[in-house]
């Protein structure tokens, strides 16, 4: 699959991967500690951790040499991984949250203000919505893209119902 | 599952669904539009599109009378997940492209710049690094984080050795 979107799901594995990373991000880096947080099977979570180092979203370390022991630890590009996570927890946050509020905020960790997490573009600062932009093709674009981009300026010159009406 | 991240991606449903979600951002509305995009088994989407809409992602709407024929539109809540699919899109463009670019480009619809999406906190507008940010308990926290956070606590308190080292 050439689709950015795509590959990065095909990358990260599957939802247990998801939150694997969650864990890492919150310090978690044992065997242990994984498994106590996710109480998930064992050799699933060996089965997942393998494909996350795999990946080069984590790295093995051994961190005892008796007993042998190794932790977990995220890259670089694990930790790049961050900006899905916080929109993930923002979106949920925002309309999966009980009566008494969201379960669990994000904070500065200099000065624990509570972060409220936004998609902007780098360079204008703006915030990005639906409306705001489309997507193109690229550089790296092959026949897939090529092909799905024109199906996309087909179906947007359709002719629409007025937009947002909810059930 | 009481964590935003968890729950989100449980409302989701699966790999699958975040990619009908795409097509429906790239104004995809129409059930043989996602099935030529996807490429999926009639009836796979077709149980998607269902759970999408019961989880109020998506809306079904009669387009024609004669023949009868629906078609599938992002609703609020839908929309909404755009910033988990930019940071998705962003991570798989830096980690994932090809020797010969991006695949997939972010463009503003007004001036057709490259845009680069960025998770900032709204308030300050600062970026949000794993360095930046750390997790914390909200009002609507029960049982489940609470021992998470402790648990953090408790594994932030251990001694480290230095990040950052790659295989």
């Amino acid at each position: 699959m050439e689709c950015p979107i795509a590959r990065s799901l095909e990358e990260v594995g599957e939802w247990w991967s998801i939150l694997i990373l969650r864990d890492a991000f919150h310090g978690l880096t044992r065997f242990d500690e994984f498994q106590k947080s996710l109480g998930v099977a064992p050799n699933m979570l060996a089965r997942r951790l393998v494909a996350l180092v795999d990946s080069g979203l984590l790295v093995r370390r051994r961190y005892s040499a008796r007993p042998p022991r190794d932790d977990y630890r995220l890259t670089a590009k694990g930790k790049d991984f961050l900006p899905v996570m916080l929109s993930l927890l923002a979106w949920g946050n925002r309309h999966l949250s009980g009566p008494t509020g969201a379960a669990v905020l994000v904070k500065d960790r200099e000065t624990g203000a509570v972060v409220d997490p936004l998609v902007v573009d780098a360079k204008t600062m703006k915030p990005l919505s639906a409306r705001a932009v489309r997507l193109a093709a690229g550089p790296g674009a092959g026949p897939e893209i090529r092909h799905r981009v024109a199906q996309i300026d087909r179906a947007a010159r359709k002719p629409r119902p007025a937009a947002d009406s909810r059930p």
